[in-house]
């Protein structure tokens, strides 16, 4: 996740010091979909099993984990093999073109969104003290952004707390992982909501408006298009939780 | 680039207020080369007509703005028609995907970097007071960051101090706006550097590098692949630059 480099650090104080330094390794994922290269991801290489499924789903892909027969790594964790249960008819050859990190691709960016939005709950209660507390466990579980500052995290949560806690160089794949990793369990995110570093962009908030929460928290921003959605759909979409202090947009 | 819009703010302190609080505006920008659609860019709706020229430098579809007849855009801003002298002999049909926000694609992420790394320049000096003194003017122009907390910024700079500024949404599309106003001004990065909010993953260095600058200095953190790349180029990389410290990987 992380390697040791030898860095020269610049103190108008102290003067100039070489040191060790920890840095995020940035790694490349190919996912295999019934042996077809279906595409590749920039990532951090942990959770590549649970990336790999919720970027499935997250694009749309699949609708459930029912639809997939097994899913399995290569050694180096370099590779992921999601089999399906239907056949998939096409080698995915034109399809071949590598996501960087903090990259969703034209599903998640729909810009019709209307047609993706569904309005099927009422919005949950805010507890700010509850959610603030959320965070202050979330940012302590973040050791990997304390070493390297160089990741995004994103958790799920319920009334009782944390459930799962996931990161990586890409806000997207942060997402991604937590969604893998309930869908691999059998589970979706109603009833869930969840909290994360990054800022809340359309893509981010389409990807977690698939997965079924009630509620998206972010210490960063929202745009516009994601309070928008928000609003179209009932979530409930806090940003700037820091501290003392969040805002509510929806 | 943002828009008011009402909010909720909560504080355990003095508890429930209501505020009018400044969104970023999340737009899409179509991009079209000689009359076909090209591709689709989430992005801040700023320097539109910069972000596309930057943009296809960027991926490699254009290597000067010599090879530009003219650039303009919509009314709306929304498109950018540009005209190339060069006769593009496809409609990019199969082009069509919507790169979101933070976003590059597999000609930036290319993993055969070695191919594309030229190791042509001395590294220069680093004057660490300087770029730090740097960094608090780039910090001061980022108004719309402090207005909304939603952007990155990027900047080109020389040996006498900032030449431009830009902000975005996307990381990657702050760059591309900083390349696309240079080359519209038959510019290139040699002898200049450019200073980031963002994380310095691969795709960003490598838009740099094709660029052409020196250095490239961060207030956040370089990944491995970047640090790796900068070695292999002799391209200075900074990273932390905040305060009074910042941390020199190559």
């Amino acid at each position: 996740m992380y390697k040791k480099i030898q860095i020269t650090r610049f103190d108008l104080r102290t003067g100039e010091s070489k040191l060790e330094d920890r840095i995020i390794v940035e790694s490349v994922l190919r996912i295999f979909i019934n042996g077809s290269h279906f595409s590749s991801l920039v990532c951090t290489p942990s959770f590549v099993e649970e990336l790999a499924v919720g970027n499935l789903f997250s694009e749309g892909f699949i609708e459930d984990s029912e639809e997939i027969s097994s899913v399995r790594k290569s050694e180096e964790g370099t590779s992921v093999f999601v089999d399906l249960k239907k056949a998939t008819d096409h080698s995915f050859a034109d399809n071949e073109f590598i996501i960087t990190s903090g990259c969703g691709r034209s599903s998640t960016a729909s810009f019709d969104f209307e047609g993706e939005i569904k309005k099927n709950q009422t919005p949950g209660d805010v507890n700010p003290i509850f959610i603030l507390s959320l965070f202050r466990e979330f940012h302590e579980k973040s050791v990997l952004f304390s070493q390297t500052g160089g990741v995004h995290s994103a958790a799920l949560c319920d009334e009782n707390g944390i459930i799962s806690f996931m990161d990586d160089i890409g806000r997207h794949n942060a997402v991604d992982k937590i969604i893998g990793r309930s869908l691999l369990q059998g589970e979706k995110g109603e009833n869930k909501f969840l909290i994360f570093s990054g800022r809340i962009s359309s893509e981010i908030f389409l990807k977690a408006h698939r997965f079924g929460v009630y509620m998206i928290a972010s210490r960063s921003a929202p745009t516009d298009r994601s309070v928008d959605m928000a609003k179209a759909s009932n979530i409930r979409l806090i940003g700037f939780a820091r501290g003392q202090t969040l805002n509510l947009y929806n």
